[in-house]
């Protein structure tokens, strides 16, 4: 039995392989703690600059650029972190809330192929191209609104696939990836990944009818090629 | 023996339990014959309709509105067959289809998680959009390329996690979900789904191009909102 002591874990399905688990050694509220510390410690200056950049922004353009500044680092450095360590065996802050939501849902754990290739892509390309999209916000740049469709669509499909795949398995396998309390299936997997949905498909209809709009208004002026 | 001759198949990897198994009954060609037509008896009315609705459409328009049919059809029809039946058990020519190709991936007859949820989202959403897409580009309607934009881009990342998830599970896991053949791993595999990286990621670069145009265009002429 002391030889198979990594297998002494909390996560869901009862028993399922995760190789090299190493326990957290920091309290829920610890984790919590700092991850909104280091929330508010990016928005906060973003804000202040993005105010003095742009002083004329609406309060609608400033708020999805904060958006996107959010989904830029939580896509870059949280997701990032994912897709390129083994969050188990790791004892960094970032390794330890990952290990903290996998309560909620054990594949982040045991490196599950769709999830892996999701969260690498949502890291690597909306990631940097949220940053983009808020400069691009800011500047009232001609490219925004397409960008915004991509970034938006990308984080919707994701989602919707990520919550597809995990109902999938349990209603089909009966794979219950999440712990049975309450409070880490709806408070963690559903509400946060809910975020994803309802906002993309806010901004994603947004950009539809600015560029439905544009290409009417430009059509108007002549031939548009 | 005899009560467990529903694992004989041909299918990797090697005893992957595939329920309620029956062979094909149509030979390679008969079945790769069939599907031709099938396309064809699509894609000639199609064009008929298209030239005779629009005859002034450029060929390039024209090429898209073709290109859009075909994925309509694969995506309504062919995708449509493997979201709503387990293929592996049954024998229509659709079903008989999907088991050929899956020599190259079993997932389609394992109903892997992710690629119901893909082919689901695939047949159901972008197939549909496709027909719509043929519609707006044969009008010329201002909604064309945001809706391009969305089609392509979803088929393009549903593509690359098909792709992403079927290596990552060969490389970390080593389960080959293709036959050993070349024919089959570079014919089937590779080569098909190759069609939907490099055609959705020119159509989203044109769709790119036109909508910035558009914008540049629509806000020179004044307030844009």
């Amino acid at each position: 039995m002391a030889a198979n002591i990594t297998a002494t874990h909390p996560y869901y399905p009862l028993g399922v392989d995760i190789p090299g688990y190493v326990a957290n050694t920091l309290s829920t509220q610890t984790i919590l703690a700092i991850f909104s510390t280091a929330c508010a410690g990016a928005l906060l200056p973003a804000l202040f600059l993005i105010r003095r950049a742009a002083p004329k922004l609406s309060t609608a353009d400033l708020t999805t650029a904060m958006w996107f500044v959010l989904c830029g680092c939580i896509h870059l450095v949280l997701e990032g972190n994912f897709a390129v360590t083994h969050v188990a065996s790791g004892s960094s802050v970032l390794n330890q809330l990952w290990k903290e939501y996998s309560l909620s849902d054990s594949r982040y754990l045991t490196r599950d192929a769709f999830m892996v290739c999701m969260e690498t892509i949502t890291a690597f390309a909306w990631g940097p191209l949220s940053f983009i999209l808020v400069y691009l916000i800011t500047t009232n740049h001609p490219a925004r609104y397409f960008l915004q469709t991509v970034v938006s669509l990308g984080q919707l499909y994701g989602d919707v696939l990520y919550y597809g795949t995990f109902f999938h398995e349990d209603i089909y396998r009966g794979l219950e990836f999440s712990r049975p309390e309450r409070y880490y299936f709806y408070g963690y997997m559903v509400l946060l990944n809910s975020f994803w949905i309802v906002i993309p498909t806010f901004l994603l209809v947004q950009s539809g009818k600015a560029t439905v709009a544009a290409f009417a208004k430009a059509g108007k002026t002549g031939k548009r090629d």
